[in-house]
């Protein structure tokens, strides 16, 4: 009986490394990809039903089937990189929603919320470290962990409610590309100091330069270049109009890592460039497809990167729960501030749309940890503020969403 | 200017490595997916307009873009794992077209097919092995390598040309299950030999019932089972019955590897299975999409793993070529013989179709050169075959079923 049973397994990995050409691991991800998936459609459907956002479902299932309790999946580079590119559909799928007028003329709030969501996140951040008696660069990369906002995850609620055309939602993803391009320039030079090497005023202004004029260029020139191909477009046929949606999205995502951006923002460029002719050239339905198979793969392996087996000690909860507060303090404070001109409902919503931390929290926390510059303990205390705004802000956006509305609606 | 290119060069890696966390792969990845993309919506789009399968475009597509060419690519763990998706996605498309009563109906040319068509090339390439003073081992594996049919590149042949419902397809199809089922054994035999692991009649048996009973059992079981569940899938919104599609065509390609089978098998059961609702539960437009984005992934993969840089001795080329034509006839006279009921026109069309030796070949190649049963030379002569079977049938397949309806056209 044991011989047969192994025989098995040997053939199932025999069978598996079928199209891996010896790698042998192609198998073993295939599973994995079906617990994800399982997953996510069932936590997702669950969450509904309980009248959550179902990201937060997902977030949750990712927990579950990952290395902190069922331990069926890892979060290999594989799901990580698969990941992304879900991400980059759910942000070209939101660009797809989004008009450059309308983001302008909250440009001025976005511009405020994302300086203010940034400037205050990381003052309370590095205060808090030095008063815990970090280092200064631990403190800063502290600091700089709360900087980081994960718009993927508002924005799938936003997507879910319905209401990405409204006017905080505007200020939410304006912002973001903002935050986007001063948070990662803010960690290069963070990065920077950490490895000892202090990057001159020059360099931050041409890293920020090239950040600004990458996502300005794109839009000046994608727009009207998209508008005067129109009549060419119209004519193609469906499956040609879904390659070149797709040619235009991969392409933009991958060219702005090159910018210093992340490549969400350049789907997001992407998605707000063939909006102008979404109407005449029909792809949008097959994005969308592909946005609904892999956005939620996005947010479970957020979930499996969220081992919570390091929460152990009190002190480091405790310490943790500190810096949420802190992380939820300043993102809020960001967007009362920033876009007071909205009024102060709006602008607690958009306060609360920039609090997940999500997957660039992580991203940060890591950097920091690999190159020794933050320890275990500081570690951990991120990874639960991580979890708690990504889990808690997108259930308390609804909820407040919603009871707005009915005060709306009520005469 | 050098330290800003290095500058700009490090900030790519750094947000590149972004959502890797540390890994550092995912912005070099995306840049290949892009590359990947645009290859085949070019190569594919071309192709089409000269008049050939566009798979066959985008299998040069991935000779060009990979390391044989412009390097631009590299045949990485991820884009495998992708491109097993992608085969995934198309063989369950296929599923979705194919009825098991209309398939059961060929079962015996089928059955027939698939025994002539491994029978032979077994026996041709094993004999060419011989005679050309390999070892015992390494003849079976070429015999091996001869055996294998990659039914993807056929199934997407016969799909863009819209005649999956014809009798000479269906035989394809069924033979293509068989075909895995026997060959799979075949290479669990043969690579027990080369480990000096004899495996016992029992053990052989074993393992044939194993997938035998896992196809018998997900369609005698599924299909009863999809029916009974019809009217509740009919309620589901199109995201959840989506939902239903992926858990349970993942799922199944999955499993289908622990019964020694490959997982796009699995994937077409699935798709069989899932046929008896679709007309009534919308899913088929999204997974169409699905398949839209990622079976060119699949087809470009193929052209990847063909590193012409093997071929630069002309006797190697001369035996590449000889163990084509072998190649060819074995299918061929399979074909002719095992479907003569079909008449002689449909019979030649089912042996081309069984001729494209893809990925199957090159796993069987790579396994035997990995474990050193077969040396370098033997490896670049079935890479030529492979090479040539590839391209070079589905262009006569689909010359021949065009002229084929001339014929039948005409009063």
């Amino acid at each position: 009986m044991r011989s047969y049973r192994l025989f098995c397994l040997w053939l199932a990995l025999a069978s598996g490394s079928a199209l891996a050409a010896g790698s042998g691991q192609t198998g073993a991800l295939l599973f994995g990809l079906f617990w994800v998936v399982l997953a996510a459609a069932v936590m997702g459907t669950l969450a509904s039903k309980l009248g959550i956002p179902a990201v937060v479902g997902q977030v949750v299932a990712g927990i579950l089937i990952g290395p902190s309790v069922l331990e069926l999946v890892r979060p290999e580079t594989f799901f990580l990189t698969l990941a992304e590119i879900g991400a980059i559909f759910l942000l070209f799928m939101v660009g797809l929603e989004t008009r450059l007028g309308e983001l302008l003329r909250v440009g001025r709030e976005a511009l405020l919320v994302a300086v203010l969501g940034i400037a205050l996140p990381l003052a309370l951040g590095f205060g808090f470290g030095l008063w815990q008696g970090q280092t200064n660069v631990s403190a800063l990369f502290v600091g700089t962990a709360l900087v980081a906002t994960s718009v993927g995850i508002t924005a799938k609620v936003l997507q879910e409610l319905g209401v990405l055309g409204e006017r905080f939602a505007q200020v939410i993803l304006g912002a973001a590309v903002i935050d986007d391009i001063l948070g990662l320039t803010l960690l290069a030079v963070v990065s920077g100091l950490g490895n000892g090497e202090e990057l001159s005023a020059a360099q931050v202004g041409l890293t920020l330069g090239l950040s600004v004029g990458f996502v300005a260029a794109v839009l000046a020139l994608g727009i009207p270049l998209v508008r005067r191909a129109q009549p060419r477009l119209q004519r193609l046929s469906l499956s040609r109009a879904f390659n070149v949606a797709l040619v235009v999205g991969l392409g933009l995502a991958a060219l702005s890592t090159v910018a210093g951006l992340a490549p969400i923002i350049g789907a997001f460029l992407a998605g707000m460039v063939l909006a102008e002719v979404k109407d005449e050239v029909a792809f949008e339905s097959k994005v969308h497809a592909i946005e609904a198979f892999l956005a939620p793969v996005f947010f479970v392996v957020v979930g499996l990167q969220l081992d919570l087996g390091t929460l152990t000690q009190p002190t480091v909860v405790v310490a943790g729960l500190a810096l949420t507060l802190l992380a939820v303090v300043g993102k809020l404070l960001g967007g009362l501030l920033g876009a007071r001109t909205l009024g102060p409902r709006e602008a607690t919503l958009v306060g609360l749309g920039m609090v997940p931390r999500g997957e660039v929290g992580l991203i940060v926390a890591s950097l920091g940890l690999g190159a020794g510059l933050i320890g275990e303990t500081v570690y951990a205390e991120v990874l639960l503020m991580v979890l708690l705004t990504t889990i808690v802000a997108p259930l308390v956006l609804r909820a407040m969403w919603r009871r707005e509305r009915l005060v709306q609606q009520a005469p």
